[in-house]
């Protein structure tokens, strides 16, 4: 999270948050039947209908359609919350969960659509992962296909029957295209021939051209996914962290044009960890101006899951680095003051709090994960030394009370 | 909360989170009649009895029973949560509020609430409070008197007749504890006294000595006290910073030993912004295991008020410092790229998403509270320069691309 939180601040946006309560209304049929059910939903003591929010969009919504005007546009927000959902728990899938988002709204500028993978790359990278690849697409390419053909008010038996190429083959969803859904042959051949598409962005986005030719819809696809492309490659973006992918689709209704998922390379089966896209318009169930935008959202739970297989949880449970013990509790004063010290010079420090055998203490410091410990006894206190043990590297040495603080700072930064 | 997490983690203490819903019957009767009735309470989809948390003390005691046998003792946890209560909303008062906690369980020694007000003081020094005094007092000082008088078991009743000293004045006060209450005159007298102690800690600890005796239960404050005074002296906590006030008591029935409450010196009439103590046993409600501790909690929106008053509060609604003009749509590229190039360089930069008017990107600059606009047209990008313009002092130099970075860390340290 607090990566998330420095990576969205570096690019400017702002932290918001909104209540955990919402007014029911606001919330239902803003999603699905499902979030619909799954809905911890209420009567308060003011006799109020009340809910827990299903997610961070539906309330960013909400509170972008009665602020904008102070607000302005452009208007950069994450919102890092818990929202909350009456599912069945299993791995990596809770009932109270979090979500980390990030939207540029009220602008359709593509520099914002630009700037997004910017940002899902820049996290991704900041976290830790080393092979990640973000798949975007664009909602126009294939309604821009379906356009030019006059098929797209049948674009949902078509996307059903697509859904279906790895499990029937493609003969059999030419077959259902044609037959089911009553288009022609030669089109359905070429939504399947669309579909199939896959090599660098640059041959895609030909040999995608090709098929949808100058129709307007899905030259508006094609030209901002190409203006991407050439952008994160002047900008020094590595290829294999970007791909075009003609088949992901992403909550079919909503978006309506760039969208995006994110795969770790090592663990591609736990699906997308950082997705979203533009959509049209946020706020037009709560008002009447429009407000075009572009987001994503960070899956934290998937995440966390992932690093956690991947060995990227890092398992020290102190945030402090330096454990000061407790040897002599007559001498209780020295050691506070020496945590103290420490601190000032920037150093997390410890004190242990109480005279305890410096065995358990060393268990303690082992335990949570401290770095160093450090102690003195009487004879330490007399020569005003301090004894610093390195519990990585296993040594100890005497440091003179003037030179601790650099000294630390020196095993700290090694 | 962001100094709050800085702070705390620099003395040791890891962050843990609890879910928002406990089972009610966790909740139920641990707060008061009045947290029961403000409970946001219902059931689920699973017919199970849920609540939201209305503190962050009683999940952690729950917490704490059911995980120190892994967690160990001591153990030192911060927690920066959000908390419901259907009170009356009113200034500084909300349905929903953040409290910021952090508590040492599993210790009863005194090096833990020297170090509870060390933490209190560099909080408030963190945050930006230059005059503020963190009030002690110890909850076995006036237990010892009373002990000593043997009217342990009127305590409430003299409480409560202490309570009206400013109200109705000396004379009244005795008399209630005389006739109303049922004790002597003389040891009216005597607590009447110790209630109106003041002056340096060291003064009123004599005095208090002088009444309370030997007695042992007030020997146990007197000692912890005198011991934190002398330490607070010997790190060098200014005499100013800290006071002791035998008239702070902090919710009767929790604390049993050192308590904790801090006032602004501008604004005492907004009361404690940061109040704590030690209590004996945290977690006995849900384990026989005795889990003693001491900690506080930071009021967030009560400082919050406070510092907007005091004008601590800066207005920039941007996390970032720098603005990059979009001058020329055509390159958006180039803007994109040092966006990148800035925040690479460790400056965080957002890049205007639309070639629109630069009056209207200026505008947008300034309302935001950008430090800084850079800005690059065709003779610009030719030329290799940028135009840098500081917000602050209204001045606007040229400046070659490969020193832009340099030149922006060079403003924005000033």
């Amino acid at each position: 999270m607090g990566i998330a939180r420095r990576v969205y601040r570096s690019f400017g946006f702002s932290p918001i948050d909104t209540p955990a309560l919402e007014y029911s209304e606001i919330l239902l049929g803003k999603g699905s039947d499902e979030t619909d059910k799954q809905m911890f939903r209420f009567q308060d003591q003011g006799e109020r209908d009340v809910a827990m929010r299903f997610d961070l969009t539906i309330p960013f919504a909400r509170f972008a359609a009665q602020h904008i005007g102070q607000l302005g546009t452009p208007f950069k927000r994450y919102h890092i919350g818990t929202v909350w959902r009456a599912e069945k728990p299993q791995k990596g899938r809770y009932r109270e969960f979090i979500q980390c988002d990030f939207d540029t709204i009220g602008t359709d500028s593509n520099a914002s659509d630009i700037e997004t993978l910017f940002v899902i790359h820049d996290l991704m990278e900041a976290i830790g992962f080393t092979g990640f690849t973000i798949r975007v697409n664009h909602r126009q390419l294939l309604n821009g296909l379906l356009d030019r053909h006059s098929v797209v008010d049948k674009s949902v038996g078509i996307l059903r029957a697509l859904d279906k190429l790895a499990k029937i083959g493609a003969d059999k969803v030419i077959a259902e295209m044609v037959d089911g859904v009553g288009i022609e042959k030669a089109t359905a051949e070429q939504i399947l021939e669309f579909a199939q598409l896959s090599g660098t962005p640059a041959s895609i986005l030909s040999d995608a051209e090709s098929l949808i030719g100058d129709n307007e819809r899905g030259q508006v696809g094609l030209t901002s996914l190409k203006e991407l492309f050439e952008t994160c490659r002047k900008v020094g973006i590595e290829d294999d962290r970007i791909a075009l992918d003609v088949s992901i689709a992403r909550g079919l209704d909503y978006y309506t044009g760039t969208i995006y998922e994110t795969f770790l390379s090592d663990l591609p089966g736990i699906g997308s960890v950082c997705s979203g896209g533009r959509y049209d318009n946020l706020a037009g169930l709560f008002t009447k101006e429009k407000l075009p935008g572009v987001g994503a959202s960070l899956g934290l739970d998937r995440l966390l899951a992932a690093m956690d297989e991947l060995g990227l949880v890092k398992t020290a449970s102190t945030p402090a680095q330096v454990l000061v013990a407790m040897f002599d509790g007559e001498k209780m004063a020295e050691y506070l003051a020496l945590g103290r010290r420490l601190r000032s010079a920037g150093i997390s420090a410890e004190v242990y709090p109480q005279a305890r055998k410096i065995q358990k203490q060393f268990q303690y410091a082992n335990r949570k994960g401290f770095r160093v410990v450090v102690i003195a006894g009487s004879r330490e206190f007399e020569q005003q030394v301090w004894n610093v043990k390195d519990l990585e590297l296993g040594t100890q040495t005497e440091v003179a009370d003037a030179d601790l603080a650099a000294s630390l700072h020196g095993i700290l930064s090694r």
